[in-house]
């Protein structure tokens, strides 16, 4: 852990990825769950569906952080290799497990499909693993220690990922690591430079413990600030927002249609 | 380059992107292209601002791939970095662009804003690059030598860096390298389970040069085929959608609704 902070890789497989036939968008919606869940994601890859590169990728990212987070790979198919590589890495076999495999016949059955040779492939998992059940999809999710890290995998399909992560796999990691709430606080600011809001940041300088990062989206400039002291992320991000206050279009996700409507609706409108 | 083909890895810079505050759709439009024109995408990461690291995984990238394209980080305030981090990783000067500081200069004045100093941090580029001018913004892409290695940097915001790819790096690769077009043939197959298609693909083997990925999407398998050999790239792919006559819905962005819509008018609805 990086200064007492719980710090992550997370890793979306699949060749389609990388080359652009599906934009990622697991990692994100990962990433800001765990970054206001208080943990650090380190390194975001897109990992191609090859067994060799999978390996040496996880292995590399076992030895500097404390989890990781991995979508995709965990279909029938000769190109699913995610199961497989975990077992590897973390030096277990790489087993029938019966849970799992019971899962897979009883959704099959529901659609009149013979269970298959491939779907015995899918439900061969790390020998040991904790395992998380899918109640939208095939595919359990499941984790396993390795080296001083934890891998935890899960489906790539966002409908069966998402419902698995907030359900079992966030509560798990409370479970695991003393996590602390950190505080986000985002400013939306319109109608001046961004080189005008960077000024004011230099200005009044970035207190310790606090992390501001700037983005530029379409004409809104969006000031991040973070931290774990819910007061001194208050603090400064009223700092920030005061020299704007005739430019500031609201918090977060307010952008400037929805404070239109917004301010219309309360004038009757 | 490995085997002849040109290696190329795909960074998009924003600690935001990490976090998962806005979702990198970036990397895939890259990908996508480089994929149809002939460059294999090994390694695509989102990388946050933070100097050292950046460094790290540029020097990492360099030694491995023929090509490194960057989005984002070449704004004007303290958290854009990736302009003075190519400049170190090259061993080149990290110097003032008059060319590119006119052009700051001439963008602003248009909207009534004074230069600053965080503009001159701006037109800062590394010394003796090669620059691409941006017509819808204001930072410039550019690309300098690293190693056996070329970074390309572009500006991350989507509406300026499409253009800037398509006019100006895209030709310009091609005349780097002798590139090929690779042929992609993409197959629609609804209503039937993945673990058949998969059984079909075992079944035929994928010939030497062609490569074959399955995904699975909102109901659809999409059954993805490419390789140089136009020829037989369409025989693998024909013979992956024989079997599945009755289930296959189209070629490529085809889903069921477009077909179907198709259909209707067809027949004069």
């Amino acid at each position: 852990m990086a200064g007492n902070v719980v710090t992550a890789a997370v890793f979306a497989i699949g060749s389609e990825l990388l080359e652009g036939s599906i934009v990622d968008t697991n990692s994100a919606w990962i990433g800001s769950h765990l970054v206001k869940h208080g943990i650090n994601v380190e390194d975001t890859r897109l990992i191609p569906d090859n067994m060799d590169r999978m390996a040496e990728l996880f292995v590399e990212a076992a030895e500097k952080y404390d989890l990781i987070i991995t979508t995709g790979g965990l279909g029938p198919t000769f190109d699913d290799l995610t199961a497989e590589v975990v077992s590897r890495v973390s030096g277990r076999d790489y087993t029938l497990n019966e849970e799992q495999l019971e899962h897979i016949r009883k959704r099959l059955l529901k659609f009149g499909i013979q269970l298959k040779e491939n779907h015995y492939h899918q439900a061969k998992l790390p020998d040991g693993c904790k395992t998380f059940f899918n109640r939208m999809g095939t595919a359990f999710g499941f984790s396993v220690p390795c080296g001083n890290s934890r891998i935890i995998s899960m489906p790539g399909i966002p409908f069966e990922m998402k419902p698995m992560f907030e359900e079992q796999v966030l509560p798990w990691l409370h479970e695991l690591f003393p996590l602390r709430e950190r505080f986000i606080r985002d400013l939306r600011i319109a109608g001046k430079p961004e080189s005008e809001v960077d000024d004011v940041i230099r200005e009044l300088g970035i207190p310790e413990g606090i992390e501001c990062i700037i983005n530029v989206g379409k004409g809104d400039i969006l000031v991040k600030v973070r931290g774990f002291d819910e007061a001194a992320v208050h603090r400064f991000a009223e700092a920030v927002r005061k020299p704007f206050e005739n430019n500031f279009i609201g918090y977060g996700d307010e952008t400037f249609p929805v404070r239109l409507v917004r301010m219309l609706k309360e004038k009757g409108y």
